[in-house]
């Protein structure tokens, strides 16, 4: 009988550990053969050609996710609201007191917010992340405490935050997906709650896409003529101060992002690593999806617009990305509202792709043959 | 103890029994109290005023059908697929052979088309009624056997049915409408099947509208130029020979009209009179709202449109009648998908005004106050 030796491993020349770079490591092109499936199962279903319009294209981007045809549905859901302050607040660029942005993640915990609504009739859960906000939440059901910091610095100023600060936001996004998916989730919602939210992501989207402030920045949940001038200028200053550099996205997210900016592209970005769909929602998605696409570019396959905003810098967002919104009716709420909605469309899309008969099955009269 | 006198009403001055009549008699405006509440909690509830868009209008307009704010949310729900062939097949306006209205009709009840599939997504039921399918169709659970004749006369000819046929199609509808409201359902779906009857849809919305025939007639499922020439050429042609005049909405049908269009529009009619809201399909949908609202306008209140299809004329049907359409993906399938599609988000609309906190309630501070 011998006794055993415990070696010890030498860790000093160990890398050490970047779970964001593991997380871009396992993110990769979708699957062109379950998407070529997906498009000659649609061609032979009891229904006209292309009849489904842009559901066809849902269908096969799903699968090509998924890397089968059909891919699984998009069932259960949930929506993460990821929830923060922001510095540039103190600028006037809304009427809402920053209060509120506490005083909504205890209605949505309460369950009284239209999210909670929108997520019982599409039977999806809510789960609420403090990544930032600006006071301290009482420990209840629902809310993952998660805080970078109390709200970010006014980017009229400096930097929002610090590129430590915007990794760990991202990392947080993205163990946040991770955990969804461990407990089952088979589709991941976007949801944002952040007053002054548009602003920084007004500045985030001209910072990505090249656009004008003027062009891209909205009147979020309502501002007056003389708040919108302001919101402009002062998306224009912040943009003059830090010269952003697309090709240096966590450089973006820490000059102009909310935490929960940075926690929605890791959100993103995790979905993606794990090929489980992501519905965005409105502008703050949208701005944190080209983050997480400047990231890794396949990012943006496992995404699908939910709805696109009143926001003008939406759309322009959107087709940046080459997502075409599912659902268009002037929603200006945020939360992942819009993306709740089109759960349902989603997951119809998928149901048709398995579930419907071809002409051969059915003895239905191919009029092409 | 005295012989109890039986006497006898005399009837022979009664009106005949019409139940057309009585389903047109209930017919009422909404309720401008209840629509006002809704609108007046709209402002009160946790968001921005106005951020649900779209949604809120919808809201208002199932509490002004109800009668109460909030109203009840519409489920559970069935859709209604009328299905019926066209004699104006004959001129050649589809690729498609008329043997697949039936083929499709025993693909709903195997549960393979689309419909099925997007029902099953939306908890809603599948009902398919033979209103005039050029076939014998085996009885079968599922099936509601209601035909009115085998297919319509050819429109180029002559009159597709009868006045009489019309006023029995357009009742057979009412009574599907309630006889599935008193099977419990809270909101009715629109669907339909029958080869070439976008093109009857054409003529009858040319005839609502008095829009030229061009701008109306589209591709239906999918046709080549030459067959849609000679779809336009059939529809103009109709219109000249019959000459239509709207302010006789069952000549209108008459001439034109599928028998689902007629039931279609009874249909409509009958969700009208019990209060219960009736989500429209697309083109062909479109063409029936237009008679029915040419019967009863108010029965256009009782409508929410649930998409808007491809087809050109579609938009114009959906101005003319004053609706907003909540889904706009380019389908062009029929059945009742685009109307399936839109069930979740009309009840997410009602979900919302029924459950969201008021500021007041929730304690968030109001901006405006």
């Amino acid at each position: 009988m011998t006794t055993p030796t415990i070696t010890c491993t030498p860790v000093a020349e160990e890398e050490p550990v970047d779970p964001l770079a593991d997380v871009l490591a396992a993110i990769a092109p979708p699957d062109a053969e379950a998407m070529a499936a997906a498009r000659e199962r649609q061609d032979r279903m009891t229904k006209p050609r292309g009849s489904l319009g842009a559901l066809e294209e849902v269908s096969v981007r799903l699968a090509g996710l998924a890397g089968s045809c059909p891919p699984p549905l998009p069932e259960p859901a949930c929506v993460a609201v990821f929830a923060a302050d922001h510095g540039v607040h103190a600028q006037g660029v809304t009427p809402w007191p920053q209060e509120v942005t506490a005083q909504m993640v205890a209605n949505f915990l309460a369950g009284g917010a239209v999210i909670n609504a929108f997520a019982a009739q599409a039977g999806a859960e809510v789960t609420v992340v403090d990544i930032g906000v600006a006071a301290d939440l009482d420990p209840v059901p629902g809310l993952l405490p998660r805080k970078i910091g109390r709200g970010t610095a006014d980017f009229t100023a400096g930097p929002a935050m610090t590129r430590d600060q915007a990794v760990a936001a991202i990392t947080a996004g993205a163990e946040v997906a991770r955990d969804l998916v461990a407990a089952g989730n088979r589709c991941l919602v976007t949801g944002d709650m952040g007053i002054a939210n548009t602003t920084a992501s007004a500045a985030l989207v001209c910072a990505f896409t090249g656009r004008d402030p003027v062009g891209v920045t909205g009147r979020g949940t309502g501002i007056d003529d003389e708040t919108y001038a302001r919101k402009v200028d002062v998306v224009s200053r912040g943009l003059a101060l830090h010269q952003p550099d697309r090709a240096d996205p966590v450089g973006v997210l820490a000059a102009f992002g909310g935490f929960e900016h940075a926690a929605l592209a890791g959100f993103i970005l995790g979905g993606a690593a794990l090929r489980v769909p992501v519905i965005l929602d409105g502008m703050i998605a949208g701005a944190a999806a080209l983050a997480a696409a400047a990231l890794a570019p396949a990012a943006a396959d496992c995404c699908v617009a939910g709805h696109r905003s009143a926001e003008p810098g939406h759309a322009i967002t959107l087709d940046h990305l080459g997502l075409r919104p599912l659902v268009d009716l002037e929603l200006r709420l945020g939360e992942g509202t819009g993306a709740l909605l089109a759960l349902p469309i989603a997951a119809s899309a998928v149901r048709a792709l398995r579930d419907v008969a071809t002409f051969d099955s059915a003895g239905v009269t191919d009029k092409s043959r």
